[in-house]
């Protein structure tokens, strides 16, 4: 599939820039933690945020795909920079993801937390150097992601609100999950050279849903399934929308969010083949119950 | 002293950000991580980067100090964070940092973890945010930035250097404590709109005097001078200067780094004025051996 080609020649090619591709000579990286970078973003599971935001840009008109490959690249490292510091011993100290050993565990720990490190400055490394094609598509990109990713309102925050006594819970879950997709779609729409701000609310809506699909698989899946450990909402007491509305009310809950998510779509070329894509991540996202549904009785 | 009034006043301008200060309503941070951000960030010690920044850009005619300060910040920021990670448990353990309890150990690991990644972030974005005054010069500064602070070059390739067996030690020195120093003054130039390279030597020769100095002050000084643990060459087996030399050989050694230095600069409007900082510089780093010198015997 084309989509997913893209995706991954443009993470590619992202690495092999912070493995020292890039260097005219006499640049030596480190070769254990070059190789961490490259273990950290592989293999891509389903690269559902780099595939949003090109489907906007591409319903969008997608007239500077540099741009759009260079967006999708830098957020997909992002997110992956946020899963090698959470599986850190310190946060959810955990020894699998995506069925293979956390970074910490097949590296070390300090090759993990520069690892992390590496990858979100690689991201915005990725952007400012396609951004010679368009400073100022570029510089909003940039600035969109940084907003979705650090304080006070990103991926940063969100985690920083598991630290806190009393939780402002809305804007834990908009930060913890919601603010990579809102930088999916706004990423999208800024590369393609669109305003960002009508599209915040897909962003958001799927983002929502997405948190409620991973509730569910957490709730649902054995570790073997999910290729990571399973049950951690309940075990670190976290707020899930499985506790809330139980695991038939959390499935009617997905599906009534996303079909806001369908009516939010601003009016665009490829209006209807979004449509088409929101629908279609909703059915990925669906967890179908397991065979051994021992868990969904306990 | 002006210079140091615009780092202090750019950085808390920078750290007001991270902390929700740019949120037109309903932005709310997470209160721990928000005041770790300040709190990785001051008390200041000597600003030694951002000072020699803004100092090459004033030589070369400082005609966009919004920039200038912009660029200041966010070097500092990098460089805090850094300090952040470093002291972390799994890499050196520290228990102080410039006098008073380490990030981890004044709020959490986490919250350590966190600080660092959300003031990595920070820099970019207040390097993109103040780009919107000249768009070229400010993802030029991006590019440098990134380039000494990531991998394969930068000082997390310099930190990444300690977890190989073989260790390449010219690329292990530029990139842990020389990239910093060469972003400083690269950064400089291109905030007053001149080219980086021919200022990279002036970075590299400051970077390579101050681990020299920084090797004599972690042999020379304890733990109460230093605000920081001492002796951790000697305890992680780290090359140093001071066992290559000797303290004496080691001070000579540092006294012809910076003769080099100042016989670097390029011409330009100023250079008589940064002659005399790197002077100063050097006056500042180094060491009076202290007079409890049983240390220096040892």
């Amino acid at each position: 599939m084309a989509l997913e080609t893209r995706i991954e020649a443009a993470i590619a090619e992202a690495i092999a820039m912070g493995q020292g591709g890039d260097c005219a000579g006499g640049c030596v990286a480190p070769p254990r933690l070059a190789s961490a970078l490259h273990y950290a973003v592989t293999p891509g599971g389903a690269r559902i945020r780099p595939t949003i935001l090109l489907s906007v840009a591409m319903a969008c008109g997608d007239d500077r795909p540099v741009l759009s490959n260079a967006a999708a690249a830098a957020l997909e490292l992002i997110h992956c920079a946020s899963l090698v510091h959470d599986d850190l011993p310190s946060f959810d100290d955990a020894d699998t993801r995506r069925g293979k050993p956390t970074v910490h565990l097949a590296y070390n720990e300090p090759l993990a937390v520069l690892a992390g490190d590496s990858l979100i400055v690689l991201a915005f490394d990725v952007l400012a150097k396609a951004a010679e094609q368009d400073p100022r598509r570029g510089l909003a990109l940039i600035r969109s992601l940084a907003c979705r990713t650090g304080m006070p309102m990103g991926i940063c925050a969100g985690q920083g609100w598991e630290s806190e006594a009393e939780v402002n819970l809305s804007a834990y879950h908009q930060a913890k999950t919601g603010a990579l997709f809102i930088a999916a779609t706004q990423m999208g729409a800024i590369a393609a050279g669109q305003e960002p701000e009508p599209w915040t609310e897909l962003g958001a809506r799927i983002g929502e849903a997405f948190q409620v699909a991973d509730d569910l698989r957490d709730a649902l899946y054995d570790a073997d399934t999910l290729g990571k450990p399973a049950g951690q909402d309940e075990a670190h007491a976290r707020p899930s929308a499985v506790t809330e509305f139980g695991v038939q009310g959390a499935i009617r809950h997905l599906r009534d969010i996303l079909s806001g998510a369908i009516a939010s779509i601003p009016s665009c070329p490829g209006e209807a083949m979004l449509a088409e894509m929101v629908r279609r991540t909703a059915e990925r996202m669906t967890p179908v119950a397991p065979s051994t549904s021992s868990k969904v009785a306990g």
